[in-house]
């Protein structure tokens, strides 16, 4: 079991070289294939943070292009990360990143996100957009696409207290899918369902897919238009840009520090 | 903690006379503000068991309209109680409380309601168009909106029995957010989250509810139609009138008894 | 207590040939009623397996308009049934099931599926449409209409891997109401749940349940162009139609064997 697991570590960590030409390592994101499945390693080199910035999100944007448009040779995805935290303050497109969750929503490939460290803001609502996610111990917190998996009242509770929240509570409740007490079991646990899943045929799992995202995902309009109500209406807002500042300024612009690593007790440094 | 809890509780019984100017004791409720949060005692002197009645509704309308207008001053509303039951058979209008629901899951403030003691029928609607719920040892009873939190089997089989659900069933199904073993843990609990949730400004909390309200509220339509198509049509037929006649003889007016204490065992005196 | 259980279940497994004038026992369906409870084994005598194909559903859609034509004398429905397989891959109309299980959600009955042995693929779609469901120790697989019950993260695991999933699990989860370590206790409970519920008048029960319908069942229209769009599509493709011919030889034509009693593990003698 234990060797097993070493194995299946080891592969995840080599990025296939012979697959580069149709997945390339992106600046940040390594990619390896095999059998089916495709690890993608999120790995932003421009952040000391690994911050889901623009540099991340346009590598992404370009990878699922090219997962759009698959000849059903991957059929699973399974994006990880060591911690993956804030939303990029000076990102230019409001819109950009809720169409790129939208169209990862859309893939023709069952997508797992696999949690290891902080995961906050647009990094969770990346996360949200997988079809599944597992976690080892890590703090997630919350943004709104929350509300889908585990209802009004928790996603309330933990976007207004913009609290930290363990993975095992995280599994508890239906954030995250199972929750680990080590990184070997998460990982052996994600590639042997990513395995399994690979053996079907590429039609059913675009099928289940369409049957699922049918009853359970809220229409694209819909999504569009709160981006807009809320998220463009508040983001330029004196209060919002006052908080920002004063989070750069805190976080020395984004770095490594207490703010970053502790962030839910820290919040209230930005308001007093 | 015990020193820290016995002071919360101290501040949250006693209303502050200097806030009456904007936040009035009602007949019905006593209010107390501090700090951002605004502290709500539902205490209705016209019922010997705090009925959910149209004195309660009307003092609730127009705290509500104050709220709605309100100048960023409270950005936290906690509603308690130490009961609450049954909907007040005699009410005129069926679309009031309706509407006064609605507003409710409107406001610009988070709304979190204590619960212990009875909640049932549309005293347990108001608990769903809060935006969190915390309880103690409390015997809840669902109707319609509960849905929303626990899925379509658990509400049936809640909802169709009329069966009294404990806090601690309660908080493992999602109905309220968690279930504490004392009064005190449960206040304490609030109070802190309420002082944490009120750190934010309230555009951050106004433009949170909007997403969160956007992808998990049913619509208005939605919700007018049902109460149209539903209670409307119901209260007036003969089984239900009966059904009401049986109910106001057994609980004697609706007062302290078998029925009102344990109504999920005594519920069947209504129907042989 | 015991002693109790087993005159439920003596009443639970006798036909009573008075009542068969009203609710015959069809080729598939046995039928006993008491006190506004009608309980209806499903027994499928054409398959070796107890398969949902046409001859239940057909005997399921008289026995649906009978009820929906219902007088208010029955009040509950309990379906029950020691297994209940997969689709019936022979099936010529698409839309039938559809429409079957859609006719089911509209019953003015309380609806209770009572899930012993294993439940797959069209099956589990039965039981998701029924109001409740109750399971002693079986192992289930999910379809689409899982999501309404458990959340998308948990629907695409369970269907995209096609694992069998345990009962116990399943309540967890929310997939079922409850699990039950005996099938003594399952039935008692469900028993005595039905008998509760048959204590309301008709009117009641068709009130809560077009009230939890409107807020929780996806439109007829969408699950109607779902089953056009997804299963429609999908299943005259090759490779689908070549994983059914697969099926049927390896099951030897549906029949007792590895795949049918341990599907999530031989599943992938389909594809390879």
């Amino acid at each position: 079991m234990l060797r097993f697991a070493a194995v299946l570590l080891e592969i995840w960590l080599l990025p296939l070289p012979a697959m580069a030409a149709r997945y390339p390592s992106y600046g940040t994101l390594q990619t390896t294939k095999s059998d089916g499945v495709l690890n993608v390693v999120i790995n932003n080199t421009y952040s000391t943070i690994n911050l889901f910035d623009m540099h991340v999100q346009s590598d992404l944007a370009n990878l699922i292009e090219t997962l759009q448009a698959n000849d059903t040779d991957v059929r699973v995805v399974v994006f990880s990360k060591s911690v993956l935290p804030l939303y990029d303050t000076g990102f230019p497109d409001m819109l950009f990143p809720v169409a790129l969750l939208w169209n990862i929503t859309q893939l023709p490939q069952a997508t797992i996100a696999v949690v290891e460290g902080r995961t906050r803001g647009i990094g969770n609502e990346f996360l949200m957009s997988c079809d599944m996610r597992f976690a080892s111990t890590s703090p997630l917190r919350g943004a709104m696409y929350l509300s889908r998996l585990i209802g009004r009242g928790l996603t309330f509770e933990y976007v207004l207290s913009s609290a930290d929240v363990d993975a095992r509570t995280a599994a508890r409740v239906g954030w995250v899918n199972a929750a680990f007490d080590t990184s070997r079991e998460l990982h052996q646990y994600v590639q042997a369902l990513a395995a399994r899943i690979a053996l079907f045929p590429a039609a059913g799992i675009v099928a289940t897919k369409t049957g699922i995202n049918a009853v359970t995902r809220p229409s694209r309009d819909v999504l569009v238009q709160d981006a807009q109500n809320v998220i463009a209406a508040l983001v330029p807002t004196p209060p919002v840009q006052d908080a920002f500042k004063r989070f750069l300024q805190v976080t020395r612009n984004q770095s490594i520090g207490p703010m970053e690593l502790n962030y839910g007790a820290e919040v209230r440094r930005l308001f007093n």
